[in-house]
Parts: structure tokens; C-alpha cells; sequence
């Protein structure tokens, strides 16, 4: 079973996710290297507010590089663990921040699974840019409003053109283009940018929709844009 | 507070959005006029469902007429009403299925609190396109894919045009151009629809990828299409 956790915020996960999550014999939990050298994963600091045993959490490594060729190592290694537990007869969740089907690494671990004939099902969760949306308490898409959701890469002169084509627009990980963005801030004066960091963190959420501030700001890899009419 | 239910299964509510109608005096509820003149609220049957008393839940009509001049009056209406709660010191909850911050009609009701200056918050929930992933158990966006939501009316024309342009869609009331939706099922053979009924509705889900299956429905109003490349 994939469990979504939702945005950050533990109490964001939903009921079904947990009941699940206290049932599980294991759960499997993404974790990456920090330049440091120092493991860390968000999906296990949920786990433990949430108040789930350390002792049935296993963290699987996933490499943030831009290169998939070593994640998808790492995935098929993970996904050969998760066959041996199952056929051994334990009930597995595997943990995915967000959504688990939205923009989510998981399918590379659903799709060895289904490869190798293990079923798999799916638990939904609140994905970050609805998180986002109730932090800044606007509605982020209304009545005939179409939204357009783009994960990150993107140039100065498409996300102009789809701001002029008129519907609402997320970016999910807009470090990957931040001149790009920038300069589209600047040059479209009567539209609205939304900007997030980190949102669902304790202590760590940031959250503008001043022009100038947004500019100054470097994009961390947990960022996000709501561009609204 | 402006409550998220999530997509209809009672256990796909927040952690979050459960404890706070737990803690409020009091829950308004959206409801509809059924053809036969029932009053149907698939809100109020969710909270039922969670255990919270019927005692504190408030039903507030809203017309589903294509003129909005009377939901608008409807909205205007229990403005008033939470306005005057409000006042009186009461912990008020507003309920909306789905995310209320997404395509919802909530948005009427906070635009009027917010001209009066009382204060409003949003609990994010999972919106009705997730969970409809979850069941179908396919991973609606991945990677670098883009993700285009139309709310409902589209023309065949149009829907080709952005199916060939490479991203994934949502089409969230697609009864608003059955006749439309039919005829690219039946123009693109090598696309895939995952078309749903009714998800979180209790033994009335129905889910189908299956192309003739599809073209032999009437889409009732809470159908839903995921497009796949």
C-alpha cells in the first residue's frame, strides 16, 4: 500500500492514511543525503509526530542527482525488498510525501512491483500546492477557471504566454527556472505571483506575494508558485 | 474556518479538518434541491458518517441553476448568518467537499465575510481528481509531464489540440460537453481515458478505461476524466 502523508504538516495526513500507517508490520520511507552527509527525511519526521514506532520504519535512500540512472537503481533495490516482506506474508506500506500519484517518485517502485506481479493500491493524500493554497487562504482556482500545472522547467516566454491564455497557473519546483520566473515578475505589472517556501515545515514556511521580496529571494527546492488572474 | 471534507469517503478527511468541526459550536453545510424535491446534502452525510451530531450542523441551500443570481443571494444569505454567529463568539465551520479552495463555491461566501472584515482560514483537503488516481491506482502526473484541469466545457477542437500537445488532463464536470468528450474518445486511438463516477460515494464508484464502456455512459454531474499519455 502507497500512503500518501500529505504537504508537511502531520496532522495533514488523512484518517484512512493513518489507520493504515499504525497497521503496517513496515514502513518504507524515502530518505535523502544532505550535502553534509547527514540522512534526512521528512516522510519519517511525520511518521514519529505522528506517533508511529521508530522500530517498524525502514528508510530507503533515494539520490536527489539529476542523472535517474543511480535512483533507479535505488529504486529496483528498494522494490526487490518490498517483494521479499511481501511474500514473507507482512502487511507494507511504503510512505510518499504529498500525493503518492502526484509528481511522485513512487511509480518508479509501482512499476517493478507490477513488473514482478505484486499488486499495489494507493492511498490519496493532499498534495503541496492545495497546502499552499489554504496557508495563503486563496481560492486558488474558481468557477471556469482553468489551472495549469507545470512541475518546473519552463522558459520567460511560455509561462508568459500561458499567463496571457488566462488560466491559473502552479509551478512546482521553480528553483529549476528561477531567471526565467523572475524576469516574468517583473515584466507582467497586474498579475498576481504567490510565492511559498517550505510550507508544512514547523518553523521553516515562508509565504509572499510581494513582488519585490519574491525577487530577492533565493528559490529553495521546496518552493512554489500560485499565479492567479 | 472553511473546512475541507475531501472527495466523499469519510476517512479521506485531514486529521486536521476532523479535530476542528470536532471543537465547533457549529457546521454549515451546502445542500441541494433534488428534482424530486429532497433535500440532498452528500456534506452533511459525510459528517454523519465521522460520528459529529446532527445538532450542530446547519444546512444552507445552494441552487444548482446555470444562473448564478440566486446562489448568489443564497451565499449572501448565510454570509449573514455566519457573520451574525460570528459576533455572538461561536466557533463556526463551513464544510465543502473536496478542497475548499479548489473549484469551490465557498469562495462566495468568503468574498462576502472578507468585504465585512471577518476573519476566515482554510484546512486543505484532498481534492476529488486525486482520489480518482488513487482508485484507478495510475499515476495521473510524473517527472517533467504537465497537467492542464478544465473544469468542464471544452470543445473537441480544443481537448485534441492540448492531448497533442504532450500534457496529462483533468476534465472535472465533463457532462458540461459529453457530446465533445465522445467524439475525441472515438478520434484518438492511442490515448488513454480514465473516466470515474461518483468517486467516494459508497456503492455507486464506477471507474472504466475501456473506450466503448465509456462512449455507452451518460456522464452524470460528479463524473471525472484523468487523460493520460
Amino acid at each position: 500500500m502507497f500512503v500518501s502523508l500529505g504537504p508537511g504538516d502531520p496532522e495533514l495526513i488523512t484518517l484512512k492514511g493513518l489507520n493504515f500507517l499504525q497497521q503496517a508490520d513496515i514502513i518504507f520511507c524515502p530518505s535523502t543525503l544532505t550535502p553534509s552527509g547527514k540522512v534526512s527525511s521528512r516522510s519519517k519526521d511525520i511518521l514519529l509526530e505522528l506517533g508511529l514506532e521508530e522500530s517498524r520504519i525502514s528508510l530507503f535512500s533515494v539520490p536527489m542527482d539529476k542523472n535517474r540512472s543511480e535512483a533507479i537503481i535505488s529504486y529496483k533495490k528498494i522494490s526487490t525488498k518490498i517483494e521479499k516482506r511481501y511474500k514473507n506474508g507482512s502487511r507494507i506500506a511504503v510512505a510518499a510525501e504529498g500525493d503518492a500519484g502526484f509528481y511522485s517518485s513512487t511509480h518508479y517502485i509501482c512499476d517493478n512491483l507490477s513488473v514482478n506481479n505484486i499488486p499495489t493500491k494507493r492511498i490519496a493524500g493532499v498534495p503541496a500546492f492545495i497546502a499552499c493554497g489554504a496557508l495563503a487562504n486563496i481560492h486558488t482556482v474558481k468557477q471556469e477557471e482553468e489551472l495549469y500545472i507545470i512541475p518546473g522547467v519552463i522558459t520567460q516566454k511560455d509561462l508568459e504566454e500561458r499567463i496571457l491564455y488566462g488560466s491559473s497557473i502552479v509551478i512546482m519546483k521553480p528553483s529549476q527556472s528561477e531567471e526565467a520566473i523572475k524576469k516574468v515578475i517583473s515584466s507582467m505589472q497586474y498579475v498576481t505571483f504567490h510565492y511559498f517556501e517550505n510550507v508544512g515545515i514547523k518553523d521553516k514556511e515562508f509565504y509572499s506575494s510581494h513582488k519585490q521580496n519574491i525577487i530577492e529571494r533565493k528559490f529553495p527546492y521546496f518552493s512554489l508558485f500560485i499565479i492567479c488572474k
